[in-house]
């Protein structure tokens, strides 16, 4: 269960790939900032980073989903070995490897950390949720932070010795954040909160000293919706001013969930001032949290978007093993026929393409999204940076929705190569298949990131995003050589269609406005949007590889993989963009006319 | 968790519809031994089966999924309801209901057992089961049991005394049977078999006095491969001469399966002949054993097909419920904005239409297989009969594979529509998931059924078949007048392109014949050929339904959620077909000669 081998090859390949597309041959050291990391030092930090995966919460992740969580007199209890890997964790510097060096983080490249993230998920995907959470808050506190929280929270979070959570979900309100109804009541230099929250990752166990709790609350006078919420930060314990912990905070978790899969992750209800108010203390303005929180929340999408390429990569690893090692059935030979690996069963390689593919589709889309990030931040020319930013607003709802809806498909494909074998608890495909499940649906909904992306991305700044983000593919795209790739001109025109079916469906979009016909193909959209980007950067890759394969050092099995994903992306994935858009096109042909009675069964 | 309500309108509907399609106004009862089988009569013994799904089996699904089955001093126990369940069923002659009146059954024809045990799948597909072995083994024992096999086992199987299992799978020899090596050793007038058998459903249990297991095994002169199986009845207790009970047979349940669902049906590893060989009768000839297994297999399939249809619709209708109630977001009204139930929003709407028409499409296409068997045995032309019976063939893997490919997107879907609720395992979401995955494995994985699909019933017979089929579909919707119904336009002209592309793929595969470049097309081919036929079952409807929509009693609601199911499905199911046809044609676009290495990681 614990043989995952970090995928560095490809990892290394799609980020080279993409730093040479946005970055030319400087790469990222050509960012200031980044100027320490070269090819070199990123390679050896990635190392770092698999081998904590492989050897440290890979042989976690079972034991963990068996054990799962407790709530014992008041105090949660994680699974064994889960609190040591955090402060091993921490003691490697990975809790602050993306906090900014002035407050005492490695200050690493987007790019880099999320590759690492990539490999925890892998390897233990419900140990990453917390370190997922603190990744979020660190973000958030350098931006909206006052100097005494920076000093007091943010420098502990980044050290690793407190973590922390995000609390945003309460009974009545889920997606709807309007509905929120946690109180806070001005009291002195602080605030008192009342409520409850639920669905709440790591709201407490014993990994470290102290938790920081964010929590999403509503003032006496604040205006009602989304326009009336604040943003407090509640400690599990006060903190002395001497920095010392002082007195419990008048929270505590209520009970856990039981879940159908991160069961390792502890999921708390958690209450608030059942005994007076919890103490909290404002973070950025009253009545602006939502926007404060928004830091918090793109952060943890795309993280979660790279949950989905990492449980993805997992279960393509296990379900290659069992392909590889399963005897059944036979294939021929020049004198009859001899027992095969079923991997050498067409139906089986099909399978393992459509896993293999759209891993690596993911993976290139994230690393892509990543790099985004450092360029909206580092680079020198603002035209740049907001060129970039304008593509990371467009490509957040993308890595969080498309990449998880690939993942719950790719752990479910690797159940089926393992045949019976799969569906039996022991092998650990099911858990994977169990654990992907929660990434379509926490850190809002992929209908809701559906939503955001032809909402406010696409209608709600009139194209100018997307129309951007299409020219730079296709540039990229024009500026190779595909001319010596023979294997590639059906890929190479089903890109080139895709592109067209991406421009007619943005259009039609913006013709009709915000629409329930345009609501109901959000989604839809959504997909096509996701299969264009990962088609064109598999094809990128595919049609750099052929030229590579002449060089006589040349690894020819990698490179003719890197082909055969892009042929099968293109087969399954580019082909669907037509019928997409299409469907947009149609705006549903009708059916968002629905009304609930149409639906019943009575 | 109880609140599965029977589909009777939708099943009505559909049965009367494809009755329609193939007898014209007689419909069933126009067949010799199916006179009594009147529109009265079918829709008493469907209330009857619904209420026993709904008050009986639907209360113990959640029970039994937490309680599960355990192995205590080598006996297996069920949860708690289960045993008394059967008995009721049995009481109720429902154990005996296809098997014929001669034997003592009730002899229903398949059409009404097949949407019987729809809604017992729907309420708890863990406990269907063990019905559905026997039903398989009643098929197996009529067909090839010998007289005193009959009077003995068959006999009990048909009042539910006894249950009986089905032991094919052994560690080694999984889909590939023919490296199976359970011994059968001549001794008297019985065999004595030794051997090792795993995934058995029901290998023990308490519901019955007896066990009837019915076990491949091989010959010690018996050729190799698939030639050299034959099939044995391996009783739990041996059988006195006056029919009681005797001595416990050399047969156990060494241990249970842990599964990520159908938690409270044990799946047993069973142990033959520890003790010296246990004791065994031939079922048919020796050697022969893997044909007559057939019988029950074939049956098995179609049974597990409509397992996906059930469980597809009791996804649907807890999603459905749940989207109806859950208040988020608002809605616009005249004067502002109001609150809203999520099934409101256009992107609840458009998964709770994909999974409405997939169920629908599902039981369609079940039903018609169903008819199908009725009519190959019943029908008094023999023309007839034959054409049926080469449309069953086609129909088999399609409604195994593609039914329940289906329902694990339909219950994945479910979870999605809870949002957060959905990952929670007391809602019962995640259940359905956790049961439906299993379906697309057992009786075959869907990549067998896909093989058999187009290496046998396509490429083997040269496309008599399904031309024969594809004749039927095209006949059937020319013959309705569709010029009524303006809405169906679209749909009407993506199904006439559909035939189109089907004919076209089927060409292919003939013209190339058996290869790995169709073979690595086969699973796509079926997903095609079963979206033609669902999206033809649900147009047809829908034609039909448009021009009763004028008639004063007309149930206007559902009429017009039968149209939404057809438009929702073209656009998103029937123009997928082109894409698949274009993949077939195309041969996997040289995937098909990827090697194993290609895959690694390394």
């Amino acid at each position: 269960m614990s043989d995952y081998l970090p995928p560095l090859n490809d990892i290394r390949f799609a980020m080279r790939e993409v730093a040479e597309l946005c970055l030319g041959d400087g790469g990222l050291p050509a960012l200031p900032g980044y100027e320490e990391a070269t090819d070199d030092t990123v390679s050896a930090v990635l190392d770092e980073a698999g081998r904590f995966a492989a050897e440290i919460l890979a042989p976690l992740n079972r034991s963990g989903d068996i054990e799962g969580c407790r709530l014992e007199n008041g105090v949660v209890r994680t699974p064994d070995g889960f609190k040591e890997a955090y402060q091993q964790m921490a003691a490697s510097g990975w809790t602050g490897m993306l906090a900014m060096p002035e407050h005492g983080g490695q200050g690493l490249p987007n790019q880099v950390a999320i590759a690492a993230f990539e490999m925890w998920s892998s390897a233990n995907m419900a140990f990453g949720l917390i370190p997922l959470m603190v990744y979020s808050a660190i973000e958030l506190l350098q931006q909206h932070g006052t100097a005494e929280q920076k000093e007091v929270y943010l420098s502990r979070l980044i050290t690793g010795e407190w973590v922390s959570t995000m609390n945003l979900t309460e009974p009545q309100a889920g997606s709807d954040l309007s509905r929120l109804t946690t109180r806070a009541v001005k009291n002195g230099d602080h605030y008192r909160l009342t409520g409850q929250k639920i669905f709440i990752t790591g709201g407490d166990h014993d990994w470290t000293g102290n938790i920081v709790h964010l929590v999403l609350a509503r003032l006496p006078d604040a205006p009602p919706g989304t326009r009336g919420i604040s943003l407090f930060l509640v400690p599990k314990y006060l903190v002395n001013a001497d920095g010392g912990l002082g007195t419990r905070n008048d929270v505590r978790c209520l009970s856990l969930e039981h879940k159908l899969g991160i069961n390792a992750s502890p999921t708390c209800v958690m209450s608030y001032g059942e005994d007076g108010g919890a103490i909290g203390y404002l973070v950025g303005e009253e009545n602006k949290g939502l926007a404060a929180m928004f830091t918090m929340m793109n952060m943890s999408r795309l993280a979660v978007g790279v949950q989905g390429v990492g449980i993805g990569e997992r279960a393509y690893q296990q379900a290659l093993a069992y392909a590889r090692e399963r005897i059944q059935g036979t294939r021929k030979t020049e004198d009859g026929a001899a027992a095969a690996a079923i991997i050498e069963h067409p139906d089986v390689k099909r399978m393992l393409l459509s896993m293999k593919s759209l891993c690596e589709a993911h993976r290139a889309v994230a690393l892509y999204t990543a790099l985004c990030i450092d360029l909206a931040k580092r680079h020198p020319d603002e035209a740049v940076r907001t060129r970039y930013d304008a593509h990371l607003g467009l490509l957040t709802p993308v890595v969080k929705a498309w990449i998880t809806d690939g993942a719950v498909e790719v752990a479910s494909i690797g159940i089926q190569v393992h045949g019976g074998t799969g569906f039996i608890e022991e092998t650990g495909a099911a858990q994977h298949l169990r654990d992907a499940r929660i990434t379509t649906i926490y850190e809002g909904t992929n209908g809701i990131q559906a939503g955001d992306l032809v909402g406010r991305k696409i209608q709600g700044d009139g194209g100018r995003a997307i129309n951007g983000l299409i020219e730079d593919m296709k540039a990229a795209l024009e500026s190779l050589d595909a001319t010596g790739a023979a294997e590639l001109v059906a890929v190479k025109a089903a890109q080139d269609s895709a592109f067209r079916d991406l421009q007619d469906a943005t259009r039609c979009l913006l013709d009709r406005g915000p629409s329930d016909e345009t609501a109901i193909v959000a989604h839809p959209y959504l997909t096509l949007l996701g299969n264009v980007i990962g088609g064109w950067l598999l094809l990128l890759a595919a049609v750099r590889t052929a030229s590579d394969l002449s060089m006589p050092d040349a690894d020819r099995t990698f490179l003719e993989g890197k082909i055969l994903s892009a042929r099968h992306f293109g087969q399954e994935r580019l082909s669907m963009c037509a019928v997409l858009a299409e469907r947009i096109r149609s705006g549903g042909d009708g059916t968002a006319a629905a009304v609930a009675d149409h639906f019943s069964r009575a």
